[in-house]
């Protein structure tokens, strides 16, 4: 089932089903809202999961994926995790950072989620010297989610995936990191692309609770990446377990796999600019690529093996605040 | 002006006006949630105004202070500071941790948002192993503030006053600052005070943005800390234009003080069993407190100078989950 929102004046806008080619769309009959779809998801996948196959069959409007709000355009909870070790391993040898003892835990952080830009939105920002910079990611969606939820229960509660860019100021990060507190200012609210779809639609790309599915990523039109998401150190399945440690989590809640990034990513290249200046870093001695500016676009998408579009695709540009 | 949300089996409850001296309240008229309230406030707050009057001249019904929800039972946005230079310059003598240079930024966190606790919820945790703790804080509640505003502009938008028991559990903090990241699982979510009230209510004992108010903390019917809330060496203006460099903040975003401390802890006591273990480690070569136990009780209460109610009382118990 493939999920998007339209704008309709309200924060949460209008829930539509959008056909499996991403074709055809039609206002979802059984709620409003995906957030209200997601708080009673058990009751309400059958119904949509009836509606999506009229519109595969033809019911519904031409669908403009460009004219989208962020599937859920407003969540309670968004927890982004890192879970790329080679990503990991490589900004730990560029900044000469100790290895970080985490007792086993996961890497995540609790993120603004008042707003989910859509995938066309501008992405207002204050200041070209922060550094700006894209994270490519995918990301799940869950229902409501018991406190102490083991990662098989947790995996029985991913009701969506979404495609993710985690916008990042890389010259603010390192400061708060310091502190251990994690990021306010360097991380600015993200944009989803344009339709959530449910796992199955992954078919067997959807394995061990990771997308095994590539992220293009392009930057004012050139190829940046083309990593693969299953290269996830811990699945969603797991991140979600972290999370659910001492909280109930909300339904609606989303977690990021963090950027995505592979062992080979001098071949595949990289999900956001940090990285790719980590390569350069270690092979010319400094960081060729400089950061966003004012202007700049940004492209990403991540289709099924087969072609079928799956999230439709980011494509958005940052101006000045 | 003071208000409280009442439970209607809404996750966002009934607002109601709460008099002066707690006694009495009824249902707010002109909007039915804070949420609401805060997202037209500078309309509403007339309205509300005089309902408050008429509440103080003997309108409504009795007002039961350990029958609330939290004023804002669930928040879009969480955002918790740590302004009490006392507090943090204690916790880095005792773990003789190297100084922190933020660049000039307030210490901040985001936490988990779409749950606040009431005043007399149980609070439901994994295991007493974790060194589960409370932080008596003080809190502000903002209306929509546009990214980049200056302090001078944030103070205009702080609409309310809200008192916090920010829960912490102090084994995994340190695991999880190391990594930079932030808290996930060190956080669960926190507990309000039963009655917001607007900054007039405190008149003079509100200055520099910032609550002149002592906070009387009670562990398990003892007394435990009386620290005043003017020490912040941030105001909650500074505290709310930080937040809003690089994010527009949504109406109802809730900034907290972090633990109120004063540089006379050992006079006045503290709002957290990590800084009254800090001083015995410092004193007496090792902590001697414990943290909570299953059944333990915590009582955190701020008045008027004079004596006149203000947030009422937060007075809970933990439990086990």
């Amino acid at each position: 089932m493939k999920l998007t929102t339209l704008p309709n004046g309200t924060p949460d806008g209008r829930l539509h089903i959008v056909s499996r080619d991403h074709r055809r769309c039609q206002p979802a009959r059984s709620v409003t809202t995906l957030q209200a779809a997601l708080e009673d998801w058990d009751a309400l996948e059958p119904l949509l999961s009836a509606e999506y196959e009229a519109v595969n069959a033809g019911a519904g409007e031409p669908f403009d994926p460009a004219g989208t709000l962020a599937p859920l355009p407003r969540a309670w909870q968004w927890l982004d995790g890192s879970a790329f070790k080679s990503h990991g391993r490589l900004m730990q040898k560029v900044f000469k950072l100790p290895p970080v003892d985490t007792g086993g835990r996961p890497l995540m952080y609790q993120g603004v989620s008042d707003r989910f830009y859509g995938p066309a939105d501008d992405i207002r920002l204050p200041s070209e010297e922060d550094g700006i910079d894209f994270e490519g990611e995918f990301g799940i969606i869950t229902d409501a989610v018991p406190m102490g939820a083991s990662a098989a229960d947790a995996r029985t509660h991913i009701k969506l995936l979404v495609q993710i860019n985690d916008w990042s100021l890389r010259k603010v990060a390192p400061i708060e990191m310091k502190t251990g507190f994690g990021w306010i200012q360097a991380k600015p609210a993200s944009s989803m692309a344009p339709v959530a779809v449910t796992p199955d639609e992954l078919g067997r790309y959807w394995r061990d609770a990771r997308a095994d599915l590539t992220l293009d990523v392009h930057w004012n039109g050139d190829r940046f990446g083309a990593a693969n998401g299953y290269a996830m150190g811990v699945g969603f399945d797991e991140l979600v377990a972290h999370a659910a440690y001492s909280r109930d989590l909300v339904a609606g809640t989303v977690v990021g796999s963090g950027t995505v990034s592979n062992e080979n990513f001098r071949e595949v290249g990289s999900s956001c600019i940090a990285e790719r200046r980590g390569i350069e870093t270690i092979d010319l001695g400094e960081p060729k690529t400089g950061f966003m500016r004012f202007g700049d676009r940004v492209r990403m998408e991540s289709r099924h093996p087969d072609g079928t579009p799956l999230f439709g695709a980011i494509d958005q540009k940052v101006v000045r605040a």
